[in-house]
C-alpha cells in the first residue's frame, strides 16, 4: 500500500498543501486561502474539506501516514501557532491538537522557514550536509539553521529568526514592533522601501518612478533592473549588503557550509547573490573568509516547506 | 586507582592547568608561560615539564586517562591552532598530536571560549539545560554556543565566534583585522576605548582622567564607577548596551534558556549585567521577550576553562 504525508504550508494569504511521497514526489497540490477566514476553526474545517477532495486524486491503495505543517511562529515542541503578526488568529492556537482530531496518524509542527529549511536537508542542496543556514525571502526573511544535521529548535522552539536581528539601529519599523529588523530592509517589501528611499534622494530618472508604493512590487524591480536601471540596480545592492552584513554574523554563530536562498526575491539571480556574497566576506572574520557558498535553493521551482514539513514525518520513518 | 585528565587552558600570556578528576575537582592546579616562547616546540617542551612536576603532587595510585586543551582559535576537529592572532604562533598547528606524543591516552583540544561553555554545562550554571550561551570577558570576547545539549562546531570547528560578529559600521580596528567587531567594544581593551573615547568628549570630571592609555585597565573602571565615577559609569552603560544588543540578534538565532557570562568584566556584576539585560530586552524580538536569563558563571572564581576542556574527555567516559 501506498504510504503519503500530508504537507501543509501556511502563509499569509494561502495555504499550500500536497501528498508527498517517501521519495519527495507530491501528488494532489492545492492551494487555499488564509487570510479570508476571521476564525481558525472555519478555516481549519475548509481546509480539510479541501485535503479530503485531494485526497480524490490520489490512485490505488494508500494510507496517510501523517501530517507535517509548517506555519508562522510555529512551535515545534507544542504544536502551536503563536502570535504570528501575518495571521488573524491572535493568541496560542494548538493547531496541531486540532489537526490530529481528524487524523488518526502523527501530526507535527513547525515553523515554516524551518520546514523549508528541512526541505532543502531532506530533497534539496542541503542533502548531505550538517551545518547550513535556509533563508525564505518572501513579505518577509524567514530562517533554519541546521546544527549538527538538526534544526535548530532552542530553548522556547522559537529558534532561527534572523530575519529579526538589528540591521539598522533605530530603523525602519518592523511588523514585529521592533525597529531596524534585517527583514524590513531584506524582504519583497523591504527592496520596495530601498527603492522609494533612493526614489527620493536621488535625482536620476528611474521606470520605478512611474509607481505607487502599492502598485510596486519585487517582481517590477527586477525587470527594471535587467533593463539597467540604476535605482534598481543601487537597490538590489544596497539590499544584498545588507543581508552578506548580517550573514557574517550568522556565519560567526554557527559556521554552515552553505546559506541557501530561496523565494520571490532569490529568483533574481546573480543581483541579489553577487552583492550578498561580496559584502559577507568583506564582513565575516578571517578563519570564514571564502569558505560559506550562498546559492539558489535547488527546490527554487517546488514547493519546498510543502516538502520540509511532510519530513517532519518522513524523517521518523527511516 | 584513581584517574585524572589533564585539563589545559591556553591563553595569550599564561597558559593554566590542572589534573581534573570525575567529579570535577582540580588538583595539582598551575600556570606557566605562554608568550615568552618564540616556538611552539620549547613551549609545550616545557609544559610538558611542568605537569610532570605537578604530577608529582597526585596521591596514591592514579591514572591520567586523557588531555583536554581549549587554545585559542583550536578547531576540535582537527586538534589545531590555526593563526590565532594573540599567540606567537603562526600557521597552522598540529597541537593536540604533538601532546599525544607525551601521553598514551586520548588527547582533545577545542576553543578555549568552547571549553568554558562545556565547563559550565558539565560542571556550573549549565548543568540540565541544553540551550545555552557562554561569553567569556577577557582580553577578547569569546563565546561558546550550546544547542540541543552539545556544543556548536560548526562545518569547521569555528563556530561561536560572537566576538566578532560586527558591532558597529566602520567601527574600531580589531586584531583580526576586521572594522568594528564586538569585542572592540566589550572586553577589558574595549571598554578602556570607550572611557578614552568619554575622556576625549566629554567635560565632566573623572579619576580616569589620571591614567594613560597603557596604565588603565578595567579594575580601576570598576573601581571608579563603584565611586560613582561618571565616565566609568557611562562607559559600563554603553558597554552594556552594545553587548545587550547584538545577544539580542544571538537569541534570535539559536533561542537559548540562558546567557552566562564569564571573566574580569562579568566580575563587575551590575554594573555590566543590568545594561546587558536591559538593551537585549529593548532590541530583542517579542517572542524572546523576558524568557532569556542573563547572569554571571556559576565558576566565576574557578577555572572554568580547565574544568572544560577535561569535560572533552570525560564526556566521552560517562
Amino acid at each position: 500500500m501506498k504510504e503519503y504525508v500530508i504537507g501543509i504550508d501556511i502563509g499569509g494569504t494561502f495555504t499550500k498543501y500536497g501528498f508527498v511521497d517517501r521519495e519527495g514526489n507530491i501528488f494532489g497540490e492545492g492551494s487555499s486561502p488564509t487570510d479570508i477566514y476571521d476564525k481558525v476553526e472555519d478555516y481549519l474545517e475548509n481546509l480539510v474539506k479541501e485535503l479530503k477532495g485531494g485526497e480524490k486524486s490520489l490512485e490505488g491503495e494508500y494510507k496517510i501516514v501523517g501530517v507535517g505543517i509548517g506555519a508562522p511562529n510555529g512551535n515545534f515542541y507544542n504544536g502551536t501557532i503563536e502570535d504570528a503578526p501575518n495571521l488573524k488568529w491572535k493568541g496560542i492556537i494548538p493547531f496541531a491538537r486540532m489537526v490530529q482530531k481528524y487524523y488518526d496518524a502523527p501530526v507535527r509542527l513547525t515553523n515554516d522557514a524551518n520546514a523549508a529549511a528541512l526541505g532543502e536537508k531532506v530533497y534539496g542542496g542541503g542533502q548531505g550536509i550538517d551545518n547550513f543556514i535556509m533563508i525564505t525571502l518572501g513579505t518577509g526573511l524567514g530562517s533554519g539553521i541546521i546544527v549538527n544535521g538538526d534544526l535548530v529548535y532552542g530553548h522556547d522552539g522559537f529558534a532561527g529568526e534572523i530575519g529579526h536581528t538589528n540591521a539598522v539601529e533605530n530603523g525602519r519599523q518592523c511588523g514585529c514592533g521592533n525597529r531596524g529588523c534585517l527583514e524590513t530592509y531584506v524582504s519583497a517589501p523591504g527592496i520596495k522601501r530601498t527603492v522609494f528611499e533612493l526614489l527620493a534622494h536621488d535625482s536620476r530618472g528611474s521606470d520605478l518612478a512611474n509607481y505607487s508604493y502599492n502598485e510596486m512590487d519585487s517582481e517590477m524591480i527586477y525587470n527594471a533592473a535587467k533593463k539597467d536601471d540604476p535605482i534598481a540596480l543601487e537597490a538590489f545592492e544596497i539590499t544584498g549588503r545588507t543581508l552578506g552584513r548580517k550573514l557574517a554574523d550568522s556565519v560567526a554563530h554557527t559556521s554552515p557550509k552553505a546559506i541557501f536562498l530561496f523565494g520571490g526575491l532569490a529568483k533574481s539571480g546573480d543581483y541579489i547573490l553577487k552583492p550578498t556574497k561580496k559584502y559577507l566576506e568583506e564582513y565575516v572574520m578571517g578563519p570564514f573568509k571564502n569558505k560559506v557558498e550562498i546559492k539558489p535553493s535547488q527546490l527554487m521551482d517546488k514547493n519546498v516547506a510543502v516538502l520540509g514539513s511532510s519530513s517532519l514525518i518522513w524523517k521518523d520513518m527511516a
